[in-house]
């Protein structure tokens, strides 16, 4: 007994409507300035109907079938390959992209709203495609005409899929160990030697090419990171008489948790052709952009399986008649498990969390688009301050929230749960994945606390506060309540603020301070966006006052966020500050 | 790359030897006054040796081939049989078993500890004979002398196996709803009729009869769990003409998220020869006996994942080397990840869990030998008062922290731990069930508060905290570091103090409080007991003031404990508070 994944259409139309006013930021670039919600909703649904008819259904078969290693040969589950190929034919690869790559050049955020659905309706499904954004992203900044005229358009509409080969294996968060050498020949072609691991979809049989790009070491290299380059390794080199093989091949591919349907390859690259993208030894700014792009796209990928896990547990809870409730203790007739306090707080939990992780995702989506379309140059410099701040946030605090709210899910339906039978198993497994890869959850820490915080010392983060200070003096006009809750939201951006000054004054004497703060105050600052969210959804929801369940609905989740999770946000403020104030002791035996 | 399992023996005899202090326990008791500590130690270094060598390989493996299920039979995974032979013929069964069982009347503790070892080594391995011992205690308590005759040895033995038939399809949190039918046929025997589903060890391979233990509905029931009888269903019947087969069938088995190697099955009871274990509609509270002796066992399964978990993710620390430490910054000399920030605090929180709660659950394990053996009656009482408050509180509380356990410790592996090589993923898998079965950790909080701390007013809550102050009382004399602890802990029970008197209070008016609370107050006494835990450490280990760095470090720990984890407390207290304060809504929409 599976639940289907139904569109969480209206919520995503709420939040690019309601909670960004999307159209306001739209009016301001030329591109989007005639750009409507009858059109965004529109896609959005044709978007969902697609991934719910053709992609949803995959899922639980995908992970039963995992993919097929033969000699060299990656086969994916049964599905798979014509559900991509109808995803190219589509053109949904292009519904961001640059219109002289044939895109149709919509807001980058309309495409994490199609990535949201993909995860929350097949994680392994969207994995082959994930990279492909961030791919076009890379090349467009940094190859060759000539390449760029040889495989961006091809990448751009899904015709060829691509990949990030960085981790070797003593070579994972430290890329500064990769190995993998490369050697320019006669001809001034480059090749490459070396194997890497952990290799998103290296090898399968989607498409007719496979774009490696290969983080090596040329000659004349630094040690480190410093000395690592990016080369482009097709699997076939395109030339004059077809596709010739190019000498990259699979070794085989990692039995794992979950993602089954997702091929994990090893990848041998023996000699192999491959050409440059930027500068010599410039490797790792260029594979940045990739990473970046990938990030955000990871951090919904924490949504899509916190609103999954929500809508299976809702839908169970609906149905299991177990115990008579306490609040009907007089009454005999059975009711369903909905109504009991431990469950019902679960739901409201997986909906604090999914819907208002949404607002944020898009939130960072948005800072996205204005960072690479806006037209003033100011604005631009300050939304990519502001996304390169939040994507770290968004990523660790997302992912660790999808996997707890699959748990948590899973949970609601007692040891039907453990089944995998009831598909919510599933998503605890996919889910986990998301918090180690793109950087552990661990890295996004540090990466927030000392490159985007200690860096500038707290100007982006101060200009975040005062963007939520300002919702908060909003709230404070609107009643009781809302300056209830407009106390509350002033008081975290001043705890957070606090805290902010004190990492950047501690951190001088303590140099290990930065990294033994980094978890809790990215969490601090995670919960901080959450009661920023539910503020603003309060605001706008009252604001309707009108009899739709919809907005009553919102209106009751912001005032449970308040009663019962704001906390969440003093707990990681004051284990912030005990990490300030206390050493980790070191053990001295060295039993295992 | 595996890791074996080590014997936490040292840290076992830490424990009874000198946490518990186990020997004026026992001295008390005529059948254990002799027991001396190096024979306890002997008998755990040979379990430890029989588990590490012969249970612990069987872990991946049965992992990876799972149960059989062909027409009708099941057939174990490669090794659980011979394995399983052998652990009866070495006597394991019989440790904690009565003389006249054959068995070898150790305290029920030495049993806690072997359950430990046995679910950090293989959690799958563990069902089968897992039910056991609580099996002969309810057969003791309630069946009649003929059935005991026929069956209580060869279960206290091994030689046959015994199931807990008490899910069905509608009916699992609530077991009013069983519908599983017995009748009497003309001998004066039981047939009954019915299908229960999730039964461990519903069939197998493993031994020549297997015993179920049924819930079932007499013809002149009243409806809901008042009229539930239970009944002793073997797959043979032992006769003159020898075994006759019942007609008890298993009809498949589920395909689950982890313990694939533990067969759970759906029976099929068709017109089958039964008796009566105890009055016709008492079967409730037969039952209930072996689902007490479970609970521990499966508390005690929380603290073996955090174990396994914990070796795993120390083990691999030390040898993984990637970035430089933020300590050696001025340093290129590459560090194992053992030394970074984040990484010492997951090793440290994991150690805080595994070894504080070991404390705990033997600690109940003695209250259960004391409240079935001391010599005086009233502390008898007193005993079985404190195992039963404390029962629900550990396998709620260490259950979910033996999963995020082994989250945590898979987070220390980053990619790696995602394969399934590792082993780490099979211990996230495997210890997910433990929060579900037994009672969901939802019910043992309920259990907790309304039948353990409700029922009485808090008296037994309350005789805990004397405890707890008399340890704080004792480390008030220790120095300025152990003033300090005992300051915390004082006001722990304080404050817990103050959370019961107010649940008992309000819930006169609001009798949906309970249910509010329960979790948050569960975890908050879990946490209490984390700080006594770790509190009575430090004084035990300051007052050997030697150089062994096993007292060293249990010494750091419990700083650490103290520094960083006893503010868990604090926040479930605050949780509690806004769960009394607050209402969790009903959302009006129906959307899934």
């Amino acid at each position: 007994m599976t639940y289907p994944y139904l569109l969480p259409v209206r919520d995503m139309m709420f939040v690019i409507e309601d909670w960004l006013d999307a159209l306001s930021t739209w009016r301001a670039v030329p591109e989007w300035a005639d750009l409507d919600m009858a059109t965004v909703e529109q896609i959005l649904s044709e978007a969902g109907r697609f991934v719910a008819g053709r992609i949803a259904p995959l899922n639980a078969i995908g992970d039963a079938e995992g993919c097929r290693f033969d000699n060299g040969d990656v086969f994916m589950p049964t599905g798979f390959v014509s559900s991509y190929r109808a995803y190219v034919e589509a053109g949904w690869p292009l519904l961001a992209a640059d219109e002289e790559l044939g895109g149709q050049n919509l807001p980058g955020l309309l495409e994490v709203a199609l990535h949201e659905m993909l995860a929350g309706a097949n994680h392994a499904w969207l994995m082959s495609p994930g990279l492909s954004h961030g791919a076009v992203a890379c090349l467009k900044a940094h190859a060759s005409e000539e390449i760029k005229q040889a495989y961006l358009a091809k990448i751009a509409s899904g015709e060829w899929l691509t990949t990030m080969c960085l981790t070797e294996p003593q070579a994972g968060t430290d890329l500064g160990r990769i190995r993998t050498k490369a050697l320019i020949d006669e001809d001034g072609n480059y090749r490459l030697t070396g194997e890497k691991i952990f290799i998103t979809g290296g090898e399968h049989d989607l498409t007719e090419n496979i774009v490696h790009l290969v983080l090596a070491r040329l000659p004349d290299a630094l040690p480190g990171s410093r000395g690592l380059s990016l080369f482009l390794v097709p699997k076939y080199l395109p030339s004059a008489n077809g596709m010739q093989r190019n000498s990259v091949t699979c070794d085989g591919i990692e039995k794992k948790m979950g993602l089954k349907a997702s091929p994990t390859c090893t990848m041998h690259f023996d000699n192999a052709t491959g050409y440059l993208i930027g500068q010599a030894h410039g490797g790792l700014r260029a594979m940045f952009v990739m990473m970046n792009a990938a990030r955000l796209q990871v951090a919904m990928q924490g949504v899509g399986h916190a609103e999954s896990a929500r809508q299976r547990a809702s839908a169970y809870a609906e149905e299991r008649v177990q115990t008579r409730t306490p609040s009907h203790a007089g009454d005999d007739a059975p009711t369903p498990i909905s109504h009991h306090p431990a469950i019902r707080r679960v739901l409201l939990d997986l909906r604090c969390t999914s819907e208002g992780e949404r607002m944020i995702g898009y939130w960072v989506g948005e800072w996205i688009d204005k960072a690479a379309r806006h037209p003033n140059r100011a604005e631009r410099k300050q939304a990519d301050a502001m996304a390169s701040l939040l994507t770290p946030i968004a990523k660790a605090f997302f992912t660790a929230n999808g996997f707890n709210s699959a748990s948590n899910a899973l949970q609601v339906f007692g040891g039907y749960g453990y089944m995998q039978e009831y598909g919510v198993e599933q998503t605890v497994r996919d889910s986990r994945v998301s918090m180690l890869y793109e950087g552990t959850n661990e890295v996004q820490a540090v990466d927030l606390v000392l490159r985007k915080v200690l860096s500038d010392r707290g100007e982006t983060l101060r200009s975040l506060l005062s963007i939520i200070n300002e919702e908060s003096a909003a709230l404070a006009k609107t009643g009781e309540n809302g300056a209830q809750i407009s106390v509350v939201l002033s008081t975290l951006c001043f705890e957070m603020n606090e805290i902010t000054s004190a990492v950047i004054e501690r951190s001088e004497d303590d140099k290990e301070l930065p990294y033994r703060v980094a978890d809790a105050y990215l969490s601090a600052a995670g919960w901080l966006l959450l009661s920023f969210a539910w503020a603003r959804t309060w605001r706008i929801c009252v604001s309707r006052s009108g009899t739709d369940p919809f907005h009553a609905d919102k209106i009751s989740c912001s005032q449970y966020f308040f009663d019962f999770k704001v906390q969440e946000f003093f707990h990681c403020r004051r284990q912030v500050q005990a990490c300030m104030d206390s050493r980790i002791p070191v053990l001295r035996s060295g039993r295992a």
